[in-house]
């Protein structure tokens, strides 16, 4: 088999690959991230790269426009080396092409009522000396000594541990700091060190997304977060989204290791940023809480998600148990105990349990809604007497998945827009005032709205016919609305929006308002009982309600009902770090939440269809847009 | 540094050793056990070897005779080489000389009343098949069937077991085998294996003893031993005795880690014969229960010892956690659990916590006595009220040390003697029939007694000096008394006992008569008040309680009260092996017993003085040897 020499640029980075390798995968060898949203499929179109030297086999996928195969563009998946390559990516084609945003640490009400009991902690003791007339072990002294001080019954200690327990406790003359562990069940005297000066210790909160993954530095004795770093789930090359990961991980040869390789570096990097900036030891990292959908902490653990993705999609493990750092490959101290807060159901996860524990929806009178919109659509209704969840196949347009111009909320996302009535021109903001890029979320539903109350498109997000406007043409996908002319974008490209986008879109908000009417219609509740909303996840950061209302994404409720919570999934990892308490809330809240099936019966189904309008079939569900 | 070639014979084993390393270690690293009581000390004169050629330098010890000396004998533990040498080992410096013997099967009435639940079982369990209404993850699934079947509430699974669980489930349809580890507060889900035709699984019941080891390979299904095997722990190279093992494991470099591997290598090569021997895998041996004493369990555990040789005589631990057999290094299945039975105090261990459970001494109305006389003396007196224990420094004189005939239980041992009053000569019997080379306890009890009869010493343990006899004469220690003579035993050498080995076996029977008594004033109570006496060990296997009495070892009681009960250490490790009660009860009894410190104080003083005497200064506590 013939070997080549592939040279990446501008990183000057160089691999030696077989000739039967991809340039994708030859990038991912090389270190470079290049999105691969289909997965390699050669669908997505996503992973064109500039073959600026050598000879090459592609194959043609109608991804590429004329001057783009003129330029030497090709999709990286579908092409491989005929001799030594030079190879251009450019940052359009970069999973780490912007930083993830991360919002300003504030900490959810919840957080700040929870006085700091972390998972892991150290404590000062000092035990009585032993004598001849008392002949206890030093071991059990000592835990008499932990009781004493805590009130904690159930202690254990491992064995490597033990051992130097003898030595320093009379070294130091009977006044040591201990280390305590919780560990689900018991807590473990994790260390025992000389005096009562001790090392400030640390944790971490981590939210595993499909998508991206954000970490919180926590200082445990305070509570509070020291630094936080979020970046792309380098996952992402094997596919944009849970079901992509899943065939990967069970159909290709080490997909299993790919995948949980991919997640444990991303994590390591952020790890090992933080603590380098901080200047702290990755030693002092003592305890991980990790919230992540059920897919996502499978991968993370390693445990085969095959059975996720097939009907009646059973997840392997929805409590997993706390496990050693250096067990599970996380770069903090080896004896660190690493929890995945607990899920329900395949496709309601551990990061659903960890935002419905912030909002405290099991401790409240008021019917409350929460709604946490990424790559999937995830809801849990109901309050202190009855929870119900739901997971409704949105898929992950408002995300920019399956939308051209669509794009995560990152600098230059368009995030507000207003179409003007008469004119159909664009007013519209961007993320960090930069040139606009392309379009997220909030500017997606905006932009519906808007050319829905101007008239560009129908209730069923047909195009109108007997309109004539510079901004509306026909494209490579039949009619489109120009957002940005590529004159004034910032990639030179055109920003539009065409009807497959806009049918695209409808189905994702129709899903999502269709499964909230579900578990309504279950319980057999009016829509008008909700007395709270409550928003989760980059996607709600900058929602117009009103828009979003205006479309029939959201429940027609006054405005004060709403309330948006940001990264709910870190924010409960990190509630959970801090207070044993908020831990066995959370593992009680995950088994107490009843999990809803769309699949099964009609009601969904109908409730769906219903839903495929703008706002919906059924105008009285949304009486303040009849006023 | 010069280095030469050793070849030991007969093994025709070579070892390349540098010119500083002695005779012993050069043994020790050829793989050959050479006993070394004293630890290297050149005290004990056990190691005698025979320089066949070459050159070398020796210390002398004045433990080897002129005849030795002119045979080319010198103690391997003073012995350096100065050039490439040939030693032979006879066969009498070894520590395998001979078998360990081992009981026949008797097991404990208390371990046949007990239904077989052991601490690892396999079950048969059906899980209803998962379906779109019923969500529940595989390994809860999983959980609730075992639950079902067991009413075990508790359950966990390691997260290399949950990988596979999800494809046995669906392979084998819901119907599997489950192996369940009970892991002390929790029980482990140790595997799932296709389908119910599953394979036999073993346990293993271990004694480690100071001197021997004994391992029982345990049906864990029937409840039945498979088969047993002793032998010598081979950290006898390095000292015979608790305090010597402790000194070398404290103060020589890698000292903890030559004792570990030594009694790790003792146990596996007994696993592996075993396995072999009885046709089984190593890897279907799922559970290992220990009994041994303190010091013993700190070194298999890899735990310091140092501190249960200095004052207040602190373990580190007495209740250890159980650990992974990969974790400790025994070669068994891997992820098999290792527990050792817990201990009470430095100088009371697992072992005698064992037999007080095999004795069922905490659930009697009788007052009991349990003395298990080893190397050290061990002892637990009182029923379902209360319990307290002690350790008197017996020191091993029954087992033979320090005395220069002394031997233990083993081929060619005398076990049982008489006196002939009018001639002073001898009857004996020896084990397995063999000419005689040693007297082992009950022999060594059987000649005191009956010396002491015959007027040959006194009741302070003085030779009479008006007794002329060819038998007593004046040795190198002294007057001693010929039992068998050079020409009637079994190594060419006379079998004597001098007055100091009688001042020896006097000191040590005190110090167990004292213990009992120091025990019985601390309750105030009389020695009548004993009800039930129940000897363990080797050492009371053939003994005479008659002559024991008589000397003044054991309490004047009748011959009916008392009940020997074997390996008692091995006994209570396979009740705990095949019982969870047991094992909970176990724990309860360690924590329960009293133990009593005998350095404290007057009392122990006292009563040892006045027990220096055959049978005791104070005559009224021995009636019957008055009428």
């Amino acid at each position: 088999m013939q070997k080549f020499n592939i040279s990446f640029l501008p990183d000057k980075k160089k691999v030696f690959i077989t000739e039967e390798v991809n340039l994708l995968q030859a990038a991912a060898e090389a270190g470079i991230l290049v999105k691969g949203s289909c997965g390699g499929d050669g669908t997505c179109g996503r992973c064109k790269v500039i073959i600026k030297e050598g000879n090459y086999t592609t194959k043609q996928t109608g991804k590429l426009t004329k001057e783009q195969l003129a330029g030497g563009y090709v999709l990286a998946c579908q092409t491989t080396a005929e001799s030594d390559l030079v190879v251009e990516v450019p940052e359009a084609s970069r999973l780490s092409e912007h930083q993830v945003l991360l919002e300003e640490e504030t900490v959810g009400e919840a957080v700040s009522q929870t006085s700091v009991d972390p998972l892991f902690k150290k404590i000062k003791v000092e035990l009585p000396e032993p004598s001849l007339t008392d002949s206890m072990d030093d071991i059990e002294r000592l835990k008499m000594a932990v009781r004493k001080e805590t009130g904690i019954e159930n202690l254990r200690v491992s064995l490597n541990t033990v051992s130097n327990i003898p030595g320093i406790l009379r070294k130091e003359k009977w006044k040591v700091t201990v280390s305590l562990a919780d560990v689900l069940g018991y807590t473990e005297i994790a260390a025992v060190e000389s005096g009562w000066d001790y090392q400030k210790y640390y944790g971490l909160a981590i939210d595993i997304g499909t998508t991206t993954i954000v970490v919180n530095l926590v200082d445990l004795e305070s509570g509070q977060t020291i630094a936080q770093k979020g970046s792309y789930n380098q996952q992402a090359v094997y596919g944009d989204d849970i079901i992509s990961r899943i065939v990967h991980a069970t159909e290709e040869k080490n997909g299993m290791e790919d995948l949980r390789n991919a997640v444990l570096k991303s994590l390591n990097e952020l790890i090992s940023q933080l603590a380098s900036e901080n200047h702290i030891d990755i030693n002092v990292i003592n305890y991980a809480v990790c919230a992540g959908n059920t897919t996502m902490v499978h991968l993370f653990l390693g445990i085969d998600p095959k059975y996720i993705r097939l009907e009646p999609y059973t997840p392997a493990i929805n409590i997993p148990e706390p496990i050693r750092a250096e067990e599970v490959g996380l770069q903090i101290c080896k004896t660190a105990w690493v929890y995945c807060i607990p899920g329900i159901a395949s496709y309601v996860g551990g990061d659903i349990t960890s935002g419905a524990q912030v909002i405290g929806i099991d401790k409240t009178e008021k019917v409350t809604l929460f709604i946490d919109v990424g790559t999937n659509g995830e809801m849990v209704l109901g309050n202190q007497d009855w929870l119900m969840a739901c997971a409704c196949s949105a898929g992950p347009a408002f995300e920019g998945g399956g939308i051209k111009c669509g794009m995560r909320a990152m600098r230059g996302a368009i995030e507000r827009l207003d179409v003007i009535s008469d004119t159909l021109d664009v007013e519209y903001s961007t993320v960090g005032g930069a040139k606009p890029v392309g379009v997220c979320g909030s500017g997606l539903i905006d932009c519906i709205a808007g050319m829905h109350k101007a008239g560009i498109i129908d209730r069923t997000g047909q195009f109108s016919s007997n309109l004539t406007n510079q901004r509306i043409r026909n494209g490579d996908d039949g009619p489109e609305y120009v957002i940005v002319s590529k004159e004034n974008s910032g990639n030179g490209q055109d920003i539009a929006l065409s009807e497959v986008d806009i049918k695209n879109l409808i189905r994702s908000k129709g899903a999502v308002f269709a499964g909230i009417r579900t578990m309504l219609r279950k319980m057999d509740l009016p829509i008008e009982i909700i007395e709270e909303i409550i928003i989760a996840g980059g996607f709600g950061r900058h929602i117009s309600i009103k828009d979003a209302i205006s479309i029939g994404l959201l429940p027609d409720a006054e405005f004060e009902k709403y309330k948006y919570i940001g990264n709910s999934s870190v924010k409960g990892a990190k509630m959970v770090l801090l207070s044993k308490t908020a831990r066995d809330e959370a593992v009680q809240l995950a088994t107490k939440m009843t999990y809803l099936e769309l699949s099964i019966g009609n009601d969904f189904m109908d409730e769906y269809v219903s839903a495929l309008f703008i706002p919906h079939t059924d105008m009285t569900l949304f009486p303040s847009l009849s006023e």
